[in-house]
């Protein structure tokens, strides 16, 4: 079968890696003509809502998935009415817009920081007033690796706040003071079988993913999984769906879910007995779910920007290259690297020896 | 980089799907339409001596490859006039020749089964008054998986075994009474640096391999090393290659090699640290090897002729199913599916379960 990808970046690249080996073959729309994705599938090349590129799409294959939530809820529809499109557009529609996303958390009993929406600078300075200082402001939609994004400390002058987020619809929430970020990747497949693999902790630096951690056996799995399932169910989920949660002790806190495959997961491709790729594949096609538990310890770090000597990371043993294909540019993601180890001290050592190529 | 591919078929994919995440892309020359590397690369669909498709390949390629060793001798080197190919001609030509081959595994100290040059049905029967019955009579070129071979018992017409390989140059080669057939998957790259995977325990059937069983530990690893280095540094090799050796007690005698990744060493995608693939793009791009050690253990089983039931594949937790795009019929190679366990007991279970569904 043929799977149609909306987006042809890093995600559609790696699905498509993962899908060959299922027997599939692959289409992406997407309009940059240097598309990660398009030397190993067959790239129709335009707007994500060009009516004639998805009637390709829509010919061509039996299914259809995307890799970026901000994908038009236009085209999802279109296409919707002649092949099924998974994730499900209701979920799409939910995780895109922050405010959307944060209320189903709580109404499905998921923790949150204290959030309240904002309309303009008036609605903004009651919400200050509400919820306290520090805070963050972040647009509703189209926010993705910190864009959209402006913290509010006491004293900041709220109006600039407002006019450096484009003046757009919004939310202020409470900034947590969080142990550690965590996520989840949770998949469900058309008949609904559910899988989790272990939680990852995340680290970002300026708003961008930089190190995801597998953490076999962490006491927090059990909430993160319970919370990930209460959202599956709720939303008839179909594929793969990452929640990012703030941990602060006992307690995590959702903060944003993806409906897609996420970069937190990128460690499952060696780390763990099935790749988060494969599993959307499977989820989608409503084929059994493979295994998630760990392979060893394993952890992915982010290629930002510009490529390191990667004949000096490939001397390193037990690391695993991934580049996408990309022309290297500031604060962009060219690539990544999975490190998996026999045991949590060597993977440690190991991250050492490769922070220090970066 | 762009590396050409000599041949589309499997091998072609994997190495393509191998490559990606490198950073490489992929050109194969190869004359069928619906070529398994075809949806993943860059299909000149052409003939391997084409010189029009050959000229394409050298203009867009950084480098050339192969995947069959019958590939014409003509068309290597006239791309190696213009730029790298790996494994070198020199390797290429031996290993296409069965008499070639052996001569040279004797001249390097490595033990083969006795064999004789024959050319026509004169020389046929003084060969076989040489070595003995039971004995296999084997085209010299063109060979493989079981075809162009006859075996020859006492009582046979040897006219007719001479007609039935097509009269064409041969060897006699007395049958050995082996305990086990096993291979060796060894690479080298450009600048010497060599590994080797742990052996694997191969059962054919009807000439074609059915399963390949990583032997983590075997006894007869140093001589299997010991024996590929020979041939590596003797044929100043570059890329993959594998031996596959007849084990009688202690003793090894080889059969034959392959200038190529190689059906019995796919068990190592997700059962060595680095997979075949990934180690002859990096031993041909002169970039350090990867780790060869197991991962678990392993085995890998052919799909030949028909598909099982994927589904029921897929839902064996700790397997990997890899379908090559290509139709289904009688003998053909169409897919593999690999288990990985932590156990040689869970592995040989799993096995098992997995016959069943063939």
């Amino acid at each position: 079968m043929k799977i149609g990808i909306l987006g042809g970046g890093q995600l559609a690249r790696m699905l498509a890696l993962a899908g060959y080996p299922l027997g599939l073959d692959f289409m992406v729309l997407e309009p940059a003509a240097d598309a990660c994705a398009g030397p190993l599938s067959e790239h129709v090349t335009a707007a994500y809502d060009d009516p004639e590129g998805l009637e390709k799409l829509a010919a061509a294959c039996g299914l259809v998935t995307y890799e970026f939530e901000s994908v038009p809820a236009a085209a999802v529809e279109r296409l919707g009415l002649s092949l099924p499109v998974f994730p499900p557009a209701g979920a799409l529609a939910t995780a895109r817009d922050r405010n959307h996303e944060k209320t189903l958390f709580n109404e499905l009993g998921i923790e949150t920081a204290p959030f309240v929406e904002v309309h303009d600078l008036r609605t903004l300075k009651k919400a200050v007033a509400q919820i306290g200082l520090p805070a963050i402001l972040k647009t509703r939609t189209l926010g993705y690796d910190g864009k959209g994004q402006q913290v509010i400390r006491s004293g900041d002058d709220l109006q600039a706040k407002w006019v450096a987020i484009g003046e757009v619809p919004a939310i202020l929430e409470g900034l947590v003071d969080f142990d550690r970020e965590v996520s989840i990747i949770a998949v469900r497949s058309v008949s609904g079988e559910m899988a989790f693999y272990p939680l990852a902790e995340n680290v970002h630096h300026e708003g961008i993913l930089r190190l995801s951690t597998c953490l076999p056996d962490d006491s927090h799995q059990p909430l993160a999984e319970d919370y990930a399932r209460r959202v599956l169910k709720h939303m008839d989920y179909v594929g793969v769906l990452a929640i990012e949660f703030f941990q602060v002790g006992s307690h995590l806190l959702a903060n944003e879910m993806a409906p897609r495959v996420h970069n937190s997961g990128h460690w499952t491709i060696e780390g763990a007995q099935t790749s988060q790729f494969e599993n959307h594949l499977r989820a989608i096609l409503d084929l059994p779910l493979g295994g998630t538990a760990p392979v060893g310890h394993a952890a992915m770090v982010n290629l930002i920007g510009e490529l390191p000597d990667t004949s000096a990371v490939l001397q390193l043993k037990n690391t695993h290259l991934h580049l996408y294909g990309k022309m290297p540019r500031a604060g962009r993601k060219i690539g990544h690297v999975t490190v998996r180890e026999d045991s949590e001290r060597a993977l440690q050592a190991r991250l050492a020896q490769l922070q220090d190529l970066m």
